[in-house]
């Protein structure tokens, strides 16, 4: 599973750069990286901020004319450029033919959704048919947890991890209550281990053996989004499985970052919302994903006339004819506005594979790390310089493209002078600057200014 | 209430056509309707489709030049002129921001929705804090059922029409099983009688006093999406009541089409969508209302992070601090898409008034009305000449926009050659043609282009 040793990255580029003959820090070897980047020219099919347009900007000390550094696809992608044309053609189908436009035209608004769901299925390693895009993420996980967790006297615990996204952590709590129960009993939350950032893999399994006869749902992110710790899905399902749980996974932070095999994985079920690393723009439509093995035996808990046959679903008779697996748990008619972002950023990621994507990522955020490494860390003969302390795992096959940094000076500071100088990342409370280069758009070179950019501003701190 | 008697329309129309020296079913009426219209401006605001850009037009019978007779505001509103102004700034934020969208602008992404929040509680009669803009209808429908259909043994049923709009039923039916009871015990229908197409306030009323007790939920549509009856929904909302019963209504027909003062008459719950008679677009952002009486006693269900205080929502606490009131219902961040079209629209509105609105579209439906009794009625002397029987209420008060038509003569063929000469109206299964002159857009000229071009449909048929 571990193509890529935490170690080969450096060992890379220290190779790569004594072959060109400089050094494994300098912009050449950056240069040099992007041009042998085989994805290099997905990045052209995306909107690049300039640093001028963004509102923090300090024009006395960045470099107005250029690209940002646009470090915060885990939070907000970027826009393909293609949105605009797409969303033009239906305005102007709506423009010439209002009501007609549910079914005329390429993407009929009566199902337009479902035109793109065999290119997000393979972004996620499943079945077309194990796919509705649909709501929010949020609404989605509500939606699969009513049918996937129904508590019983024994079975009656959702496990999930201590610090997990809050939305999920408050659906969770409400779900426990909707059935009657308390989480201080029914919740049960695992956390790392003291004096560690990162859960271990062996204590997410240990406790799933220990409690695994009364837990009813294993709930995970994919990628947590604070940490960036990508997730041993197969074990966790493995594990889940073999205690008789069900287990789902949360993957907005994973969907479009990691290779995910939801199918082959046997996961029971799974959600995620679209507008991170798959650039539909903020509040775009959500993914949810049911195994196929559920079809028939796990039925959504609330219908709609969306989850009826299409077929027949205009025939208005309120005689509910179910559409098999995920389908089933579609509620209300989708926007088509929101239909076209999706899919001209999934037809980007069509061009390429997630093996691809995941290759350059490791070696993308390797080269990260490696500079951090370099630059950043702490100095034993100058203890006052400021540090840089990186919580993501260090193996690339416990990570996506986001690393977590921590900083032994005040972090706000440090990242408003960051975006001063045309970087835009994400800073997360409590103290957590969150910076993820994105395979589909960045390059070896904005990481190369990103650290640039970030010495000077720790170099400033030192003062 | 009944500002406008059954007759009115008609002497209106009468008396003006008498003053002007035409026949009340003159062109020059219309024209003349037209040009004392104060809202006539408004259509102005809209992208009316062509004749020649509908799919069905057959050119050897229609002018392909003109504006096409969209009378199908009922089913998908017209498209605001602005739509595409403010999809373009968010858009153009996006290329130039990211992630910074989120809080700049006039739209800022992350609270976008409660910027318009406003304008939309000015249509329905409410507070600004009694309105959600969130989700698809049955999504919100359900998460408002999930908090106030709360089944006790003895009141455990909810009351509703026969049939109710079939994605409202499929709710109803799977929230009753949700909570572990049947629809053919815990789900009451109403019908009309024997021979009568609408339902009489007189037997929804009787019926509430007679299983009240034992009802939890009293669910009604605003107007009936099939019939166009529109309920008395203060007699309904009291009937409730006085049985201690909750009231709510699904307002998908009626928001933008009648005058709705959901707060003064103390309905308890609603919920719409916004792309009928709020022309949004496919899929737009529907609406949730929780009465201000419930906003510390009836608490969402499912949580979420977007139903957290603004304040301290992004840090990330895990300690939800729910927003009270409608507002807690939310669950997932918004789509700016969504926000821009309605935003459009309900500017429109809030142009005028609903007052005003409703005022015209009593003459413009009570004009259609005219022409269609005068032109389309049965005659006894010509008993094979197809006739128009309109099912919807005869009283304005009973009644939105929309006219419910059924015909002598099978609807399929009707509706195509309507179809080929430039009308967009909406056909429901099994055989009923909807028609809805909307005042915002409509114009009395569109309703007299409707009735000739119907009748010429209907003496065709007649060969
Ligand atoms: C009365 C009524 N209820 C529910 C719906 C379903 O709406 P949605 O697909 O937005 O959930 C509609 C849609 O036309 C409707 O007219
Ligand atoms: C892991 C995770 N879960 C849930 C959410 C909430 O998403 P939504 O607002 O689309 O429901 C987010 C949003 O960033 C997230 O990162």
């Amino acid at each position: 599973e571990d193509v890529f040793p935490t170690s080969s990255s450096k060992e890379v580029l220290v190779q790569m750069a004594s072959e060109l003959g400089c050094s494994p820090t300098s912009m050449e070897l950056a240069s040099h990286l992007d041009h042998n980047d085989e994805l290099q020219h997905l990045r052209e099919q995306f909107l690049i901020p300039k640093v001028t347009d963004l509102p923090f900007t300090d024009h006395s000390v960045a470099d107005a004319t250029e690209d940002c550094i646009y470090l915060a696809g885990n939070s907000l992608g970027l826009q393909p450029k293609r949105v605009k044309t797409y969303i033009e053609e239906e305005l102007d189908k709506w423009e010439k033919m209002g009501v007609h436009g549910h079914t005329t035209g390429s993407r009929p608004w009566a199902w337009a959704e479902n035109t793109i769901e065999g290119l997000m299925a393979n972004i996620v390693g499943a079945k077309a048919e194990e796919i509705a895009l649909m709501n929010g993420l949020t609404v989605n996980l509500h939606l699969l947890l009513l049918s996937f967790y129904k508590p019983t006297s024994e079975r009656h615990k959702i496990l999930m991890e201590d610090k997990a996204f809050p939305s999920d952590h408050y659906a969770v709590e409400s779900q426990i209550r909707l059935r009657g129960r308390e989480p201080k009993e029914s919740l049960l939350l695992v956390k790392p281990r003291q004096g560690e950032d990162t859960l271990r893999t062996e204590d997410i399994v240990a406790t799933i053996e220990k409690e695994g006869d009364s837990i009813a749902v294993v709930l995970f992110g994919g990628v947590q989004y604070y940490t960036g710790q990508l997730f041993d899905m197969p074990a966790i399902t493995r594990a889940g499985h073999k205690k008789g749980c069900f287990v789902g996974f949360d993957c907005a932070h994973a969907a479009g970052n990691a290779e995910l095999r939801l199918h082959d994985w046997g996961v029971d079920f799974a959600c995620w919302c679209s507008y991170k690393y798959l650039n539909s723009g903020a509040g775009g439509l959500a993914g949810a994903f049911v195994h196929e093995k559920h079809t028939h035996s796990v039925k959504p808990a609330l219908l709609g006339w969306w989850g009826h046959e299409l077929k027949t679903r205009f025939h208005m008779t309120n005689e509910m004819e179910l559409i098999p697996g995920v389908g089933g748990y579609r509620l209300s008619n989708q926007p088509f506005l929101l239909v076209c972002p999706l899919q001209a950023s999934l037809e980007i990621f069509n061009q390429t594979s997630m093996a691809a994507l995941r290759k350059k990522s490791m070696l993308l955020t390797g080269y990260l790390e490696y500079l951090l490494q370099q630059h950043c860390s702490p100095d034993p003969a100058n203890p006052r310089k400021p540090y840089v302390r990186i919580l993501t795992p260090a193996r690339p096959s416990e990570r996506g493209c986001q690393l977590s940094l921590s900083f032994s000076v005040p972090i706000s500071t440090i990242f408003k002078e960051l975006e001063k100088r045309g970087v835009a990342c994400d800073m997360r409370e409590p103290d957590v600057l969150r910076v993820a280069p994105v395979p589909l758009y960045n390059s070896f070179r904005d990481v190369h200014r990103f650290v640039a950019v970030l010495r000077e501003v720790l170099a400033c701190e030192a003062l």
